[in-house]
């Protein structure tokens, strides 16, 4: 791996970027930091991964369009207000929050990105937010501690990633989001939010092509539950500053494993569930077959309280696979959980191996749940955790 | 109404049906009804309406072959096993089922339907089957209390609904299956099973007609957690006793009436969950959409979470409206939870809304949703509830 982690890095390890962090007054709680800036000292090359939500935030769709003249000089982001199901002036607001971020670091009124999370349907605090704005400016350095604090919501800790690559460009990235094995992902303001940085050359093409491999592979392979935040956002920064133009595979490599690290950092920041499940599903027809089935398993309430229960219970996961509606030769498949076939040749194991499977799962953290559809070459896997009592109490409460 | 209900009476209230429930021992239990005949005295036109979970049990795969031909002339129904997950020896063993069947009351060998509930992946005890045929053959009768009794599982009582019609026929069904308001339909083996007679005149292809309207509008309206059954079937037989042939509309509104009241006894046999609610979609582009958007919401589990919490968190709903993929104007959606309207022309409410939908939601065991789309005419309404910590751990445990 000609990869180097840079320890304790983050947005600001490339060279060109800086960054910060304030306490603009948005969150309930008071002295918590919840406004960030990330700058490029030169305009810089930028693709972006968005919610697939239809009812997207005005902020995410602001980034869209913004992203797709492939340039930007930085990004604005702030905790506490989602600024989602805001309307028009939602929109109004994140085009002014843009504009606010751009002009204090003296740059084109629309060359910023704006990111929101938190409270969904409230109006962002524009006075806050600008004064914030302001401060933040001020503030700006090569340190990302405080901008990496200040994105985050109910994460316990917060998520960085640096790299050297050999050839001699730097990737860096922050991240907030509180975990696939967390109930707190659940929760309609744990938007999951990812920014990476890199003083690589490349243009925005390029970027575009390695992101979309490189979300696929890690934030779109974690589920809690089936729940989709209007603000999840992935933005990726390339400025050039290191005078390397990268081959395609090295760029995708470094992308690759910036966006995997930020992904298991999320998910180690979970809490609540008690079991984490990898959901396997193989000879599927297609890739996209393969997926689905997958995803219908980790979305089944039956499993998810079943692998709560440290209960081997096999037939709730084919029944799961057969309403996904895939194609699957289904007096064939096969289920195995914890290591054991527990259903082959769409015939039942012996009661012995379901205890054996059973005393696995009763020890083990982690889980893994593997099917074989006999219909295809495909697989696909997935993350997700099982669900607990105590994720229905947290869900239940009301709270910013 | 042209209707009139028979109080006490199923699926033998109708001319020329007997019936009959026996202890084969086929439940761990021991001591309880497991084996039920429904047997009419002459070729009865038939049709079914099934899962459609793709991993359909062996018994489902037979029926529907069975029931396309057209005419049957009885049904024989298990409890306590599903024979379901059981490869060709479950289809051979319904096979066999079925013809002993037809054998004990004389009849052709493949004149049967076959259906099947209980645990999930283990092999029909078939010499207890068949003595249980045997037994039960000998106690057909006009009385269908023993077999409304033998289909049962989870369910606390057992569900009956007969009706006469003024033109002259009478239509009648025995059903299982418990509860939309109950988390115990999720458990795999809680299949819905519904029997409907009639001694109307009616060919196999008006039934169908009938029945799939009847089925879609009140059996496929309600939903707990997604989780489909391998095994839910619904049968309808007319035999022509009666002599009267009834208009399409006439016969219509009798098997609607069935069905809806069948229905609503499975919802009314729940426990567990703590609130019930309407999930009302208009605005839709198409019913399909209508639909689909209504069973994302129903199906999401921050929308459940937040109906046990008592929570008004209509963001929650508009989050789910989105992911679904429907086309709505999400700039004018609006969102109504227990009447006060909190999201509208895309923009929130006042707190004081919200409060207000709280006090209704903490005291009113019923909550209607209502959304309103703004992409065109098409209406659907779902009935789903909520889920609870007992929920979570009632499904985590092994039961058989």
């Amino acid at each position: 791996m000609s990869l180097n982690d840079i320890p304790g890095k983050g947005v600001c390890a490339p060279k060109g970027f800086t960054a910060s962090g304030v306490i603009a007054g948005l969150k309930s709680e008071g002295e918590k930091l919840d406004l960030a800036l990330i700058v490029s000292d030169r305009d810089a090359s930028v693709a972006g991964a968005f919610t697939t939500n239809a009812a997207a935030a005005p902020p995410v769709r602001l980034n869209r369009e913004r992203v797709a003249s492939g340039v930007t000089r930085g990004v604005v982001a702030n905790s506490g207000c989602a600024n989602s199901f805001t309307g028009k002036q939602g929109f109004e607001d994140a085009v002014a929050m843009a504009a606010k971020a751009a002009g204090a670091v003296g740059t084109p009124h629309d060359s910023f990105l704006a990111c929101s999370t938190g409270h969904i349907g409230t109006f962002l605090p524009m006075e806050k937010i600008k004064k914030g704005i302001n401060k933040a400016a001020d503030l700006l350095s090569r340190s990302d501690d405080a901008a990496a604090h200040a994105i985050m919501t109910t994460d316990t800790v917060s998520k960085k990633f640096a790299a050297s690559h050999s050839s001699g460009f730097v990737i860096g990235g922050i991240a907030k989001g509180a975990g696939m094995i967390s109930p707190r992902l659940s929760v309609p303001h744990a938007t999951m939010l990812a920014f990476i940085t890199t003083d690589a050359e490349a243009d925005a093409a390029l970027l575009r092509s390695v992101l979309a491999d490189a979300v696929a592979n890690s934030f779109n392979r974690l589920i809690v539950d089936g729940d989709r935040s209007t603000n999840d956002t992935v933005l990726l920064l390339a400025n050039g500053a290191s005078g390397i133009r990268p081959s395609e595979e090295e760029l995708a490599a470094a992308v690759q494993a910036a966006c995997r690290a930020l992904a298991e950092a999320i998910a180690a920041d979970g809490e609540g569930a008690t079991k984490l499940a990898s959901i396997v599903v193989k000879g599927a027809a297609s890739e996209e077959e393969a997926e689905r089935a997958a995803r219908g398993v980790a979305n089944s309430l039956l499993v998810k309280t079943m692998l709560y229960g440290a209960d081997a219970n096999w037939g709730r996961v084919a029944a799961a696979l057969g309403q996904t509606g895939v194609s699957a030769d289904f007096d064939r498949i096969s289920v195995s959980i914890a290591g054991h076939e527990l259903l082959s040749e769409g015939v039942a194991a012996p009661d012995s191996a379901v205890e054996a499977a059973r005393k696995v799962m009763r020890t083990d953290q982690k889980v893994e749940i593997s099917c074989d559809l006999f219909a295809g070459p495909a697989e696909w896997e997935i993350l997700t955790c099982d669900i607990s009592p105590e994720y229905v109490e947290l869900n239940a409460k009301y709270e910013v």
